[in-house]
């Protein structure tokens, strides 16, 4: 199934898509729901970040070449995370599909994109094996961590490195009945192919990140998982069109524009 | 005013506290509300969380004794924070008053309290001037921001070194109308005072904080930031009782007990 949040009119709903038909419904995909008689094109809508998540999950750095080139780039050694330490972005930063990213006026050229894949949790968790990990995940959805690289290195946090508005696109819905193992995320810098890489080639999946979470923290229905990007990663700039392409789920699409 | 969330019963709802009673609201503090003809003693329900923010925002390292007495005993040399870079923690680990904190069986025994004030944001605000911030806040409450030391200084991120489950309690409700320069923080481990410490000591202000992070950060009607602790830090363990005390605002209490 592909569930959307929208807006239509004064209606901000979930909503089941089915080709190009969109199908409003009461409640919620995660606590229970009931389709209404309200159908209309998905183009006729506009599309909501597809879930406000309770708790808001980042992997941070999990592909190896994304690790090596950054620290190259940097001329400092590679160095990989020894185990499956979750981080933390903020819902302020949260825009969907088609909304512009706005880069402020003060900040440097190194903002950045990063394409990844988004785990969407469906069930209540607490302490479950990485054999059972996916029985708890809702569906996937798609995530730019856009990242001002000399904040993100500079500052005490990630505060506005990773959370200045608008740096979080998420969308454009989620996907349910998928296998991750089969996912591929493409990123794409108007109109070029930037990067490619295999969601299974992360230094650690998504079993082993919700497992080992799970055994200290509660994950709660609509929470999301950001699973990191592999690859360097290059600058955006006002104009740019950032797209990240997972097949199976779908395209996320952003412009960027400089404050002026 | 001093508002809480409740529950009684199978009813969930904001209340309003003055003297002992507790009168029932429908909607909510932040979007508007009405009182309703339901009233109780405030000791016959169940207090809970007094908001779930949509962001949950914490200063870190803020008061100069924390930094020096903590650096001390690691043999390390203090380090200020060189500007208002704020932090996060998450909702998965928040508790009201009087429920108990939970050490991990796996944790060691460096697991610590850190009362503080916290404050609830009232109205959305971006760009605000220092001089504007306090108006953008609805009122003041507790937090006591639990830390396993090792997994702090050893994890990548603070992910289970702060949030694990119930490692942060806050409440017991929100008052509002406080002039925060005025307040001091009183920690009582097992009845016996630990320490205390005025809230106006702070590194940085609320003031600061609130301007600073609202030139690129969206803050929202329900955002917490928590602002920190001062002064050592001592281990808590099964059996023991912690109540973080603000003169003005009340007292947040909970029992620990360590998992067998």
């Amino acid at each position: 199934m592909k569930w959307c949040r929208f807006q239509s009119g004064r209606t901000v709903a979930y909503g089941i898509i089915e080709g190009d038909t969109l199908t409003e419904v009461t409640g919620n995909p995660f606590d229970g729901y009931t389709r209404t008689a309200n159908s209309t094109f998905v183009s006729r809508v506009k599309l909501l970040v597809p879930v406000i998540p309770p708790t808001f999950y980042a992997a941070g750095v999990n592909y190896r070449l994304h690790v090596t080139e950054m620290a190259e780039r940097r001329g400092a050694k590679p160095e990989f995370p020894p185990a499956a330490d979750v981080g933390y972005r903020a819902n302020n930063a949260l825009i969907p599909t088609d909304e512009p990213i706005v880069i402020p006026r003060d900040a440097t050229d190194q903002v950045q994109y990063e394409g990844e894949l988004v785990v969407v949790i469906g069930k209540r968790c607490k302490r479950v094996s990485e054999a059972q990990a996916l029985d708890h995940v809702f569906g996937y959805t798609i995530g730019n961590d856009v990242s001002e690289r000399t904040w993100q290195r500079g500052d005490r946090t990630f505060w506005r490195g990773k959370n200045t508005d608008t740096f979080k696109p998420m969308g454009p819905w989620i996907v349910t009945d998928l296998d991750p193992d089969s996912l591929r995320v493409t990123i794409r810098l108007n109109g070029k192919e930037m990067f490619s890489y295999a969601v299974k080639d992360a230094i650690f999946g998504i079993r082993q990140f919700i497992s080992r979470m799970s055994q200290y923290l509660t994950l709660h229905p609509g929470d999301v998982l950001w699973m990191g990007t592999d690859g360097a990663t290059e600058n955006i700039k006002d104009g740019d069109l950032v797209e990240i392409d997972i097949p199976g789920i779908g395209t996320l699409r952003n412009p960027v524009v400089r404050e002026r």
